[in-house]
């Protein structure tokens, strides 16, 4: 029973064979093999317009590399407070761009909200003394298992276009929020205003394969220079490119991160009969936050369940974080559930 | 009528005379000459222990450079969200130290309470997802002219040593907290625990001068290069030092300091006959935060008076910032004023 | 025929089957899981004491991190001018270390020598204008398939200690070099003043695994945040350690190595029947390096042979660099060697 | 008798006389006073096309910024392995740049020729492996106290544009340069194709006076972030504008600039007839490299002369590095011909 992450679990086994048909002799290296070519179609196909397509190795990378393409040293990047690059990646971006600024806004379920964002500008109308406002990066799916809708990006677009910024998309689990929204991959980005994403498949069966995808060419520009000297250009990227194009044929991403969903879904309901249960946050992809009874806490780890405890005990009842994978066993779910009933 | 800033006004004659005194014939550059060679014991009895000086030429680098000696590229800073380094230096301490982390808390008056540090500490618990807690800043005064008393201070510092943290002050006008404290600069400083003194003097009478303290010599290390490095050796350093030098003779400092003070206290006195005034802030050092209505503030701008208004127009009313220099004309004061009253 | 690189290869059949068998249930993401637990006593075994190892994606970031580690932004790494370091990384570990200055040595077969070293020395008395000597960088096996012996390491770490500097090891061809010596890994490592390696899988026979291997507990400090904000912590990281722990197992690494070395070895004897043809280098490791008249070289493009020219053609003739991997078809070497007598 | 360099000298009498009357009331900080101001239009004038100048004060702030504002992080910066920048500096153009390669190339009398700047570029063919060339970076006058032609300097432009390169002159002696040559500044900058330059005021009798000046709008963009961010804007401006516009005032920087190329060259004329003294390099602007017979050299340190010996003694000799300011007293050099005599 383990809910500790998405990225707890292991590797599809497709993704395995795709790993094992690109282990075919000799090819030229760092990305100038087949694989790694046919992945620029096979993404512009996917978004329905021309993108640029680098795999990396991890979404850490992923993040610092695209925010720091289209932030200067001296910008200021736009957050949630709970967003994975301004918590869990020790200031990556800040690295990663030569001392940018991330400033955190606040918003309910881990999502900004234009209000805050507008807010957050007026703060940065003393140049050069504040840094100049370069990014705004949100998160889809968000830390807190929340989904933003094409409408919702399309309004922070549209701040980003009308302040010169670029947008940003954490998409570490891209694939449970377009599985959850059952839009096109264009509607959730280019369309509504998304410069760059970080397209994330490790957490949702893969090895460890992650690409940044830029929608227009002059966001990309160089950009393979960036990702070399952070030594995030790997000799044999076939292995890379083989995970993400097995990812996305045959709609098989959609597929895992539907039944990831799908499970967390069914969790959520299964809650409703634990005595003591309140869902902190609506769960419309693959985590659920959840405060539970300090007992029930302690009954479930006794069960042997993992998970995080998201937030310290309080008036005698916990938040616990459960994430699910789209390789979780279902039985666990039930388990869990039968578990914290007690 | 000028309450913009403390360095909005010039330089004390006797700092222009102690430049000139210095222009003596030729010496060694780059801190090689006797004036230079003699600060480090004149700040050594002045802060009565031998204290390491390396004087710069503005208040930034003094920050950055001291906060990138004692934080790591993966370290993370704490302080105030109103303090200079996170709002008024276009993030130079993420640039200097490689990446680190600003974090930022609140506290009344634009001062950090323990509370709040021990709070943030516990966001910090997840290496190496989370950043190195790596050092604490403060301001004194601080950006809103409130002071920290040593207890204060004290206390801080002791959170500091038990986690195995750095204190750095950015002491910009420190001066004018000693004024207010009448204490000693040691009690203000290593006492208490502050690890690196950012010492300004630029705001109360230099023409550009301000130097990084370090207390003891392991913390300044290699400070050299860094210094160096970052374009902050000046090659005839000798006129840097010669204002450091003057401006701690004979008390210089704090009587200038001691003058804005007095200055400033008068002024906030003043306002309790100013119809609809609010202080937003106690004055203690050199700067007035004060509540106006729209129309005073009109009246004000109109009769000459230049300042910032701090917060915008709300129900009415106008906060504005008042600096006071230990130059600015006394008549200033009441010229506001009595504008000010209408 | 492709001898463009020892990374044109794939993955051998065991380190496969050590990926898939690692694919089992859920475990602790970001290298808590048990594989990465042992890497800890198999690496400490095969270098007769304890060290401090950690699985990174790429000898970029292998290399990047260590120097980053022993090396202050305001410091030197001396190294080759052909090193892989300076030419070939775009300048990573100048990023990785937030700007340290490197500084290119000359020597015969790209190996350094004690005596330029001690002349470049002599370049950088001149603190804190010119960086602090920190670290030298070595190459083992070189970037032209030379290799160092124990003694001549030795006289370079006797060097490093004298002076306070650290003393990396660019371990990416690690395996070929020891298998050319046959040495035990100490030899060539901790016991010839060696403080860090980056120890190499990838160009020998695995899919994507390098470790930064510290011989000192200091050394080590903190290193776990930097790998992380730079983006090389990744999560599923079961999957590189099981490569490294399939790779040393058996001795599997040194038979591969030992495999290609020979193969390069048979190449360079076969070389004595091809007409024109002069080594450029003493073939220790897998590459070669052979001056080959133009028309030869002509013949094996259009025979299908894949390399790089190394220098471009003078008076007739140009310099090829031919790298064989461990799983270079044996038939290759002979096939290139027939097109190459014509 | 201070040879050792012309900032060892103070500062001109017209200079210290600019920072007095600038001394004069309240002004905006930060660059928005008056004076600021004015050299936009000063500078223009003096280079004969609007030019966008920022004043910082230090001859490396000037350097590290301007070649961070043409470099991107991954780029390479070509330079003379001799130059300021590569030697002196600590590497700060690294640092600035968040990482850029200083690439070092040879050439007499530290000046860059054509030929080896292609010879340079042939060895930047591999993106992303090798870095981006991005950026050249010349000195005039040069650390050997040469000069370059405007035909040279336009030799380097044209690559320069040829390759979608930036050139960058470090002007840290500019003025002596230009009064070598009797040449307009436009004629040695812009014209040439220089599009930014270094432009010193320190070593030629300001107190602490550099500027960054840019020939192009574009090149400009976004600067005073850039400037800010590094700590180099200094809150009093004023008094380093004012240091400026006295400078180029009334052609002084030009008259004292020829008044210590005069004494140079008087200095190298008196060698001719000092027993076994030998020019390193022809005297263009203020500084002589001359071989001495040892036995000189000891009497002349006797006779308390302070110079810096360049290269150590080898057979016999050792060549003295003699660096005339505007300021040097003409009796210092009749004193030191007398001493080498003997």
């Amino acid at each position: 029973m383990n809910f500790i992450s998405d990225n707890a679990y292991g590797v599809a086994p497709e993704i395995l064979a795709a790993i094992q048909a690109a282990n075919d002799g000799a090819v030229a290296p760092y990305g100038g093999d087949p694989v790694t070519a046919r992945l620029q179609a096979r993404f512009s196909e996917l978004f329905a317009r021309e993108v640029w397509v680098y795999p990396v190795a991890s979404g850490t990378a992923a993040n610092g590399l695209a925010l720091a393409q289209l932030t200067p040293s001296y910008g200021a990047i736009f957050c949630h407070a709970e967003s994975h690059i301004a918590v869990d990646e020790c200031a990556a971006p800040e690295f990663f761009s030569g001392g940018a600024k991330l400033f955190t806004l606040g918003g309910d379920a881990a999502k900004l909200a234009p209000v805050d964002i507008e807010a957050a500008l007026s703060r940065f109308r003393a140049p050069p003394h504040s840094p100049k406002p370069a990014t705004i990066s949100i998160t889809q799916a968000t830390e807190y298992g929340t989904v933003y809708s094409p409408a919702e990006i399309a309004a922070i677009g549209a701040i980003a276009r009308r302040e010169g910024m670029k947008l940003h998309m954490d998409g570490a689990r891209f694939a449970n929020a377009l599985a959850h929204l059952n839009a096109a991959p264009a509607d959730l980005t280019w369309r509504a205003g998304v410069d760059v994403l970080s397209f994330g498949a490790t957490k949702n069966g893969a090895l460890g394969a992650e690409a940044v995808i830029f929608f227009a060419r002059d966001d990309a520009e160089d950009f393979e220079f960036r990702r070399k000297k952070a030594g995030h250009l790997v000799s044999k990227m076939r292995f890379i490119s083989a995970q993400l194009e097995a990812y996305i044929e045959q709609g098989r991403w959609l597929t895992w991160a539907g039944r990831a969903n799908t499970l967390a879904a069914r969790m959520a309901d299964g809650f409703s009969d634990v005595s003591g249960a309140e869902m902190a946050h609506p769960v419309q992809a693959n985590a659920l936050f959840v405060w539970l009874p300090d007992a029930t806490i302690a009954r479930l780890r006794k069960a042997g369940a993992k998970f995080y405890d998201w937030r310290p005990s309080t008036n005698g009842r916990t938040m616990a974080r459960l994430v699910v994978s789209c390789m979780t066993p279902q039985d666990d779910v039930a388990r869990f559930l039968a578990a914290a009933r007690g």
